[in-house]
C-alpha cells in the first residue's frame, strides 16, 4: 500500500519545501489540479527538478485532447497522469497510446461518472492502469467520504485502486480496511499543524496494517 | 448570435497576435483548457491585459474546488468560466456563488455527461447561465459533430446554448439552422490559411443568417 501526497491549494514553493520535509514518509508526489491550473505545467517541471527520483503523479483531469495532454504531462516529468473516467473512450485510448510511448501510466478517476460500477469495468477493459475513487472536496464539506464507493468498486475491480477525498489521520483506519493500493492524502498533511509528524503517523498506520496482512 | 474564438493548442504570444488580427469579426475570446494547463492562469491575465474591453471566457472545465477555481478565473480577468456539467451539484453551486459575487457568468459544459437531456434541465435549475454543447476534439476525428446533441438540447433548453466542436467555414451552415446563441470556432480560425479572412467569412455568414431571422 502506497501513500500519495497531493499538493493542491498551496503555493508552488511552499509545496516543494513541505514535500522535502515529508519525503521519507510518502511514496508518490501528486501535483494537484489547482496547482496546475494556477501555475501551468511548470508546476510539474519544478517538482520533477526538486525530486528527480520520486514518482510524480500529475492530476491533469484530462477530458479531451488526450494525446496532447498526455504528452504535456509525461514530457514535463510525470510518471502517471490522471484522466477523467467520464471522458469519451477515444480520449482515454489516446492518453493510453502516449503512456505506452513513454512507458508510463494512467489513472482513470471516477469523479463525475454517473454509473461508476459499469464505467469502472469499461475503463479496465480500455486498459487504464489504475482506477481513482475520489470524493470531490465540495462533497466532503457535505460529510460525504469515498468509503461507500471504495467498498463497492474494490469488490469488482481487477486493477489497483487509488482512493482520495478528505483522508487524514482520523479517517485513514476506515479506508485501510478496504486495502486500496494507493491512499491519497492532501490537506490531511499539507494543512496539518505538524506535517512531518502527521506524515510519519500516516506511514506508521499503513505499515502496521500491511504487516498485519503479511505484506 | 455570437462568435467565440477558442484559443487552444497555440503558444500564448501567437494567440494574442492572432486575436488582434481577427478581433473585429469575433465577439468573445476563449482561453482554452490546453492553454490554461500549459501556461497556468497567467494565460487569462495576459489575454485580459491585451484585450481590456473584450468578453473573455476561461475554459477551466471545473469539476471540483468550485469556489477556488471560480475565484481563480474571475479574479484573473475572465467574464465567464466553463465548468463541467458532470461535476457534483455542490461544485456547480459553489461556482455560481462566486459568479454572483463578481457579477459574472457560468457555462456548464455537457461534455462527459451521460444523460445529457436530464442533466441539462438539472443544470438549468441549479442556475447556470449557459449550457455548452461540446463534441470532444478526440471524437471529431471519428467524424462526430455536435449537430445531433444541439438539435435535441435546443428543443428543451430555456437558457442560451454555446456550441463547440470542430466548427469551421464548411460546417457552420448546419449549426446555424439550430440558432445557438454562441458559436465557438477554434482551429477553424487559428489553423486557417488566412485567419482574418476566415473570421470575416464566418462573421458574414452569421450576420446574413441573423438578418434572415430579423435579428
Amino acid at each position: 500500500m502506497k501513500l500519495q501526497l497531493a499538493l493542491d491549494i498551496i503555493p508552488l514553493n511552499e509545496a516543494i519545501e513541505l514535500t522535502k520535509k515529508v519525503k521519507d514518509y510518502i511514496d508518490w508526489i501528486e501535483v494537484g489540479t489547482p496547482l496546475i491550473k494556477k501555475e501551468g505545467i511548470r508546476a510539474v517541471e519544478e517538482i520533477r527538478k526538486a525530486f528527480p527520483k520520486e514518482t510524480i503523479v500529475a492530476d491533469l483531469k484530462t477530458i479531451d485532447a488526450g494525446k496532447w495532454e498526455a504528452e504535456l504531462g509525461f514530457s514535463s516529468g510525470a510518471d502517471i497522469i490522471n484522466v477523467l473516467g467520464c471522458a469519451n473512450d477515444s480520449t482515454i485510448l489516446n492518453t493510453l497510446k502516449i503512456a505506452e510511448k513513454y512507458n508510463k501510466s494512467i489513472i482513470a478517476d471516477l469523479l463525475g461518472v454517473e454509473n461508476k460500477v459499469i464505467r469502472a469495468k469499461g475503463l479496465e477493459n480500455l486498459g487504464v492502469h489504475y482506477l481513482g475513487i475520489h470524493t470531490a472536496s465540495d462533497e466532503q464539506t457535505r460529510g460525504i467520504s469515498p468509503l461507500e464507493e471504495l467498498e463497492i468498486i474494490s469488490k469488482i475491480a481487477k486493477i489497483p485502486l487509488v482512493v482520495a477525498g478528505g483522508i487524514n489521520l482520523r479517517t485513514i483506519d476506515e479506508i485501510l480496511k478496504f486495502h486500496p493500493d494507493i491512499i491519497v492524502v492532501g490537506s490531511g498533511i499539507t494543512k496539518a499543524e505538524d506535517p512531518e509528524k502527521t506524515a510519519k503517523a500516516l506511514r506508521d498506520k499503513i505499515r502496521k496494517f500491511s504487516r498485519g496482512k503479511g505484506e
